[in-house]
C-alpha cells in the first residue's frame, strides 16, 4: 500500500469523506491520518473516516508522524504544495514525486460517484429550465447572471460550480466573458455556461440560445441572423458527432479529432481556441482532460464534457456542452441533455 | 531596483493596475512584464502598466525572458510557488527568497489606497443597513445570509470579502460557522461577519446583535438575557479600550494585549480564542497582523482590524468588529463606525 500526502481539500475528501480549508491528509501503511485545527476538530471526527489530530502547527505535526512512523517513502504531487513546506517535509523523509497523483486516482468513478454526478446534473439542467422564466429583454448580464445564480444555488443553499458565464452577442466570442451592464434585446444570442454541486460533485452545461418569443434550454435553436443559425448548426454537429462516437476502447482524443474536423472542413477550425472538454467530479476540471495529445484509453466510470465552440471576434461565439457518462454496462450516456 | 516575481492576482494588480487569474509578473531592472495567455491580452494591454507578452506557456516564456535579460538575482516568495514551478525557474537564474514579500510591501497603504478603502467601509456599513429591514424571525441562517448577501454585493454587481458569517445563538460560538436550516427568533443573539470588495480593495466588519423590536446595526445591543449583555459588555469594552489606546509609535502587539486584559480580567481570557485583528486591503488577511506577537511599529497608512471576540461552546459566541486606519496626519479614523 503506497504512502501518500495530500493538502487539497477535494482530494482529502475522496479519501476519507470529509473535508475542511485547513487540513494535511497522511496515509501511512494504509493508517489514515486527518490533521487540522481546532476549528474543525468536532466535525471532522464526526464525519472524517481517518484519525483526527488537532494541532495549531500542521506540518510541524505531520514531520512529527512521519517520523514517529519512520514512513521511509511518501508519494507526494509537486504541483500542489508550495517550496516552503514541500523542503520541509524532505528533510524528514523520501518524497516521491507524482504529478496529479490524486487526479490519476479519481478519474475512474465509481457506481456511487456517477450516481450522485447524475443527480448534480439533472439538478443542474431544471436549474437552467427554471432560469427560462426569468430571461427577459432589457435585462442586462448581471441581473441575468443574478437571476441565474439565484436558481442554481437555490438561493444560496448550494454551491456553484464555478462563477457561470452569461454573455450577450459579441461578449459571448470572449472565451473568459465576464459580465457586464449590457443589456439583452430581442434576437440577441446569448450564451449561458453553469454548473452546480451536489453532495460536493459538480454539474457543467453550456447552452447557446436565442431570444425569441419561445426561449428554450434544448440544443434545437432557432436564430433569426442567418450566420448564426449558420455557426450555430456547425457547433452542434461537431457536439452531436463527438457524442456518437463515444466508445469504450478507443483514445480520448479521437473525439477531440473528430468535433475539430467537422469545425475545420466547414472553414472555421481557427476559431475553435479550446480543447473539447474536460472531466468533470469534485473539481470542475479535472481528468480526463479530453483534447488531441491525451491517449487515455475511454473506460466505464469516466465523466466527461463534449464542449466544442466557434468563437468570431466582434461577433458572437457558439458553445455547446454537455456532460456524458460512460456506465459500467458500457453504454454512454449524455447527461445534460436532460429538459 | 530590486528584480521580483510574482504569481498572485493581488500582489500582481499592486504593481500594474490589472490581474486576472493567470498571469506570471515579472520586475526586472525597473521593467514590468506581464506574461498571460491570449485571452488576457486585450484587457491587460488596455490596463497594465506593464509590457504584456502573450504565452501559451507562461513559465517558459518567463524563464526565456530571464535568461534574455541576464537577470541574476529574483526575489521570489517561497511560500507562493509550487515546488515544481519554483525548481524549474531555480535552473535560470538564483531566486532570493523572502516569504511576505509583497504582503510586507503593502503594508502602509498609500493615501489614494485609503481613500478606496474608506469608501468600501462605507458601503459595507450601509449594506449592514440596508439588511436591516430584512431581519424577520422564522427565516432560517440560510435565508438571511442570502438576504445579506443580496444587499452587500447590490444583487451580484459587486464581490464580497469573503462568505459572509451569519449565526444564530449557539452557531455564534463557533469560530468557523457554516450557515445552517436553524430559524431565527424574538431575543435571539445573531452574530453578523461581512464585508464587500470596492475597486478590489476589501471591506470587512462584525456586528452582534440582539433581535428585538428595534434591530440596530451600531454597537450598542441591548439584550433581554443578562448573561449575554454581561459578555457583550466585556467583548465591547474590549474593543474600545484597544481603539483607543491606538497611537503611532506603539507596537502592535499592544493592542492584543489591551483587549485581552480586558476580556481576561472580566475572567473569560479562555474564550478569546484568536488574535485581534489583522490588517485589510486587497486580501481581506494581510499585514500587519494584530496578535500579541508582532512587533511592528504602528505607522501612517496602516489599516487593520479591531475584533475581540468571546466564545461560549454551545452557547453563543459575540465578536464586535471595526476596521481602523491610520490617517497620514497620524489621526486613528474608526471607519466601521459609520451606520
Amino acid at each position: 500500500m503506497d504512502n501518500f500526502i495530500l493538502n487539497k481539500e477535494n482530494e482529502i475528501y475522496y479519501e476519507c469523506g470529509y473535508s475542511c480549508d485547513n487540513v494535511i491528509f497522511l496515509s501511512i501503511e494504509g493508517e489514515k491520518y486527518f490533521i487540522t485545527d481546532g476549528r474543525y476538530t468536532l466535525d471532522a471526527k464526526q464525519n472524517a473516516k481517518a484519525n483526527v489530530i488537532t494541532t495549531s502547527n500542521l506540518l510541524k505535526t505531520v514531520k512529527e508522524i512521519i517520523l514517529k512512523k519512520r514512513a521511509k517513502r511518501i508519494i507526494i504531487d509537486p504541483l500542489n504544495w508550495d517550496y516552503d513546506s514541500f523542503v520541509s517535509l524532505s528533510k524528514v523523509t523520501t518524497l516521491k514525486q507524482i504529478k496529479n497523483y490524486s487526479h490519476q486516482k479519481r478519474e475512474i468513478k465509481s457506481e456511487d460517484e456517477l450516481k450522485i454526478i447524475k443527480k448534480a446534473v439533472k439538478k443542474g439542467a431544471k436549474a437552467f429550465e427554471k432560469f427560462k422564466s426569468e430571461i427577459q429583454t432589457n435585462l442586462d448580464e448581471f441581473d441575468l447572471s443574478y437571476r441565474f445564480k439565484e436558481k442554481l444555488t437555490s438561493r444560496g443553499r448550494n454551491a456553484l460550480s464555478f462563477e457561470p458565464i452569461v454573455a450577450i452577442n459579441e461578449n459571448s466570442a470572449k472565451p473568459h466573458a465576464v459580465v457586464s451592464e449590457k443589456k439583452l434585446h430581442k434576437n440577441d444570442l446569448l450564451l449561458l455556461d453553469a454548473g452546480l454541486k451536489y453532495k460536493r460533485y459538480c454539474s457543467d452545461r453550456t447552452r447557446t440560445i436565442s431570444i425569441n418569443s419561445e426561449i428554450s434550454m434544448s440544443k434545437i435553436q432557432k436564430f433569426k441572423d442567418k450566420k448564426r443559425q449558420k455557426i450555430y448548426d456547425i457547433v452542434l454537429k461537431a457536439n452531436e458527432e463527438a457524442i456518437k462516437a463515444i466508445k469504450v476502447g478507443m483514445k480520448i482524443s479521437e473525439l477531440d479529432k473528430i468535433a475539430r474536423k467537422v469545425i475545420e472542413d466547414a472553414g472555421y477550425g481557427k476559431f475553435f481556441i479550446h480543447s473539447l472538454g474536460h472531466g468533470v467530479g469534485l473539481d470542475i476540471h479535472e481528468w480526463p482532460y479530453v483534447n488531441s495529445r491525451n491517449e487515455t484509453i475511454i473506460k466505464p466510470g469516466m465523466v466527461f464534457t463534449i464542449e466544442p465552440g466557434i468563437y468570431l471576434p466582434d461577433e458572437f461565439g457558439v458553445r455547446i456542452e454537455d456532460m456524458v457518462c460512460i456506465n459500467y454496462d458500457e453504454k454512454v450516456e449524455v447527461l445534460s441533455e436532460y429538459i
